[in-house]
């Protein structure tokens, strides 16, 4: 990476986890030098309108306007609109707040009126005051689907309706195979010094991203200084059924396992400094271990992991 | 008609004063006994969504949800979706509230599932409460467009955007020729032992009605008893521009303006106690006038008001 001043930055993320290391890296980086691709096989459709849930967390994160307490949605929602949806007869166990309807009524509107998802997003986050590029990952449906022993189901159903209890069979990616990065990340992964995994969810969040044609060929192969967070801390996910998961498709629940999650397409894990005696397993499995603390309560934090990803970028040059 | 106890009532109503006789009509006819057919030449579509304003008045109206001081909208509505969507750089002229907003949603979408407009609001109604039928005009979009002297304007445009400021030179029904009534409406339309129009605005709620095909030349040549209650008292639409207008069009402002434009389709005329002066007028255009109050501020006064025109009717057998 071309120094400090200059090197450009690819962030992967999901929902809040990797928001609020994507924070972290846009209140250190300036636009031009940061792209973060956001998971969209969580994207799902509900009372008929286009909902991204990672696209709108890094978006309500980004802008400051994130509900800090839940992670999700708009700090200081009302539900007035789902509740006279309930009434009115609509399944109702998505949760979305008023001004978050309106995210998903315009982002719907604009879609159907013909833009794409990329142009969609770039139009709703600079409304919204965000000044760095927040770029879906495909601007093509691909789908997370979960074979669970409560059936199959899309991620909502999973995570939100059934509160990630059931045991998870198999993942796959509905619709990758027609996808292709979007624009954005097409150029982000041409012109990228440094890609960042942020901590998110490996087979819910990171492993979508993956499956978009070319993508895995294209960071496997790729020159730029490759850093993930881990996002398992201790034995368990810092947020999220990362950990449940891992275990149930019979992966190990720890940095390590996500460092074998990510062979071959990261040179450097980041993992927490509980986790510090995992460093030569780490090692083992080709990867760079690097010990900090990854855990982001404040503001504060995220910066200070991020600038610790950036300085282990520099250092690798 | 055949007795209080038996015959069929059609009302035909726009927005907010045909919503009010048509709950004092409710009030007093057992659901078997009456249909309210619906102006839906304000249609529009807003942020994507459809909007039937007067179908919502009815709806709000006759459940019990309406806000009492404004007559639009829900009583007690929030409006943060709508801001929302300003921050988003949504064009936002038309005020939506957030319970508002949930009927527009789940009618876009149950329409986008391939409902129709009839059926999609007998389950909005139903889930609301209400037992009486509540039908569009028809099932097929017919819009209202103005010629204006600031252009060529919607119905909601004109209203809502310009305050029903610019004069008015001509209305059209803008696909009336490809419309029908719809189910409900052309059944109500068979069995009708008497048809109600209510004080609704003669060209923008009641003539879009009679646009379309079939409906004015069934009502012209029907053997029920026919009473239309003036929305023109004392010189002045009660409310709205119905006046305005009238005026702009050539008209007489006034209830011999009103029994003017009903010409053939009505045969009782209910005028306010403030025209009784007009009954002679009335007369000679060939209608008969029932002088009564026709000022509906409380419930009793609509109940009122709905018992003058169903005993209207009873003598007219």
């Amino acid at each position: 990476m071309s120094g400090a001043s200059g090197g450009k930055v690819l962030a992967l993320a999901g929902g809040v986890g990797g928001a609020k290391l994507a924070l972290g890296l846009a209140r250190i980086l300036p636009p031009e030098r940061l792209t973060i691709v956001v998971n969209t096989g969580d994207d799902e459709e509900f009372h008929g309108l286009h909902v991204s849930p990672d696209l709108d967390t890094m978006t309500y994160t980004l802008s400051g306007w994130y509900n800090r307490e839940t992670g999700w949605g708009v700090a200081g929602d009302s539900f007035e609109t789902l509740a006279m949806l309930k009434r009115l007869g609509a399944d109702a166990w998505f949760n979305l707040g008023d001004r978050d309807f309106a995210m998903h009524i315009r982002r719907t509107q604009l879609l159907r009126q013909g833009m794409t998802l990329s142009q969609v997003t770039s139009e709703l986050t600079g409304r919204l005051g965000i000044e760095h590029c927040i770029v879906p990952m495909s601007d093509q449906p691909v789908r997370t689907v979960l074979e669970t022993d409560a059936g199959t189901l899309s991620m909502q159903e999973y995570f939100v309706k059934h509160r990630a209890g059931p045991a998870v069979r198999s993942i796959r990616y509905a619709g990758a195979e027609n996808a292709e990065p979007s624009p954005g990340f097409a150029e982000a992964l041409r012109s990228a010094d440094a890609i960042v995994f942020c901590p998110s969810n490996p087979h819910l969040s990171v492993a979508p991203i993956m499956a978009v044609p070319g993508v895995r060929d294209a960071i496997s192969g790729h020159m730029a200084c490759r850093v993930a967070v881990s996002p398992i801390v201790g034995g368990d996910a810092v947020r999220g059924p990362a950990g449940k998961i891992m275990g149930e498709l019979g992966a190990e629940v720890s940095a390590a396992g996500v460092a074998r999650e990510y062979r071959g397409l990261c040179d450097v894990l980041v993992l927490d400094t509980q986790d510090a005696a995992l460093s030569d397993t780490i090692r083992s499995v080709g990867m760079t271990p690097a010990v900090t603390n990854t855990i982001m309560q404040t503001d504060d934090d995220k910066i200070a992991l991020a600038r610790t990803v950036l300085q282990l970028v520099e250092s690798a040059e």
